[in-house]
């Protein structure tokens, strides 16, 4: 979709990090003015609606340093380049929470923050659960505490702010709609 | 929630821009070792999920550059340092629809990008919506085209991505949860 396409002039880089980088690109209007835009490349996302057999949610506290605080979110992680996303999400699943699934599909994807981001996070949905033996450690720098709830316990954590991002909120609204199919 | 707590050891900041600013936080994690954070401020953002009298969900179509397309996102808009957040919602409403509201409340706060990013979006619910006379006009460097959906056709733009960000996702959920009642 080109409706209002706005056409780089020029592109300057100001940052390359591990994860994010930033520019800051000049364009080109539809009535023909400039403007800057301040741009965030990452490399995407994917995240887990992983409901057990017995109709819980599974999700991760993790604390999340551009908030300064914890949050409880589902299971999600970081695209590694040249790896599948579903066998990247199947792999998030099994650190953050030593969870495999017999049903695993793909959902949706998103831009959590297209205003100045293009992060597009890839949304599956994992049942028929169980626990591996010996899971795969996730990363080293990451600390997490599990937690497995019913839609109605994760309805009250939204309401007091534990759970506190739009992937999750998202996840809920459709576990909610699943399990009562 | 301070579990894991990552505290900051040392702050470089980046880029200072006129929407988002970039640092990089060295942070001591819970077990002693140092990790870097690469991290965005933003102001935070509002947005409204609007419904017509006829149950409609109003949308915006808008170009974005960070995703090089335009998407169809409902209303919403970056909040105005000291202006109030359902003040800054009403008036984005009015600028990006010409819609005013006799119900308007506050649903829930987001983090949209927890891993990288501190932007919160406070999500608003407009009902009774009217036809303002002579709507207050938005940004200059915004061109916007008004669209009115019903929930399926919504469900549908998901489907083909013109619907591509998360809090949109998320509306058009709350809103057919709202219009089932």
């Amino acid at each position: 979709m080109n409706r209002f396409e706005e056409k780089t002039v020029v592109s300057e880089k100001i940052f390359e990090g591990k994860i994010i980088s930033l520019r800051v690109d000049d364009v080109e209007l539809p009535d023909g003015k400039r403007a800057k835009r301040e741009l965030v490349d990452h490399p995407g996302a994917v995240a887990v609606i992983a409901i057990t057999d017995d109709g819980k949610l599974v999700l991760v506290e993790q604390y999340r340093k551009a908030l300064n605080r914890s949050i409880i979110e589902i299971p999600a992680g970081k695209i590694e380049p040249g790896e599948d996303i579903a066998i990247t999400a199947l792999r998030e699943l099994e650190e953050e929470t030593g969870y495999g699934a017999n049903k695993f599909e793909y959902l949706q994807s998103f831009a959590t923050s297209p205003g100045f981001a293009n992060e597009i996070i890839h949304i599956f949905v994992a049942q028929g659960l169980y626990k591996i033996d010996k899971p795969a450690a996730g990363d080293e720098d990451e600390f997490i505490q599990l937690y497995e709830c019913t839609i109605e316990e994760a309805e009250e954590m939204v309401q007091d702010q534990r759970i506190y991002d739009a992937k999750t909120a998202f996840a809920i609204l459709h576990a909610k709609k699943l399990l009562k199919h």
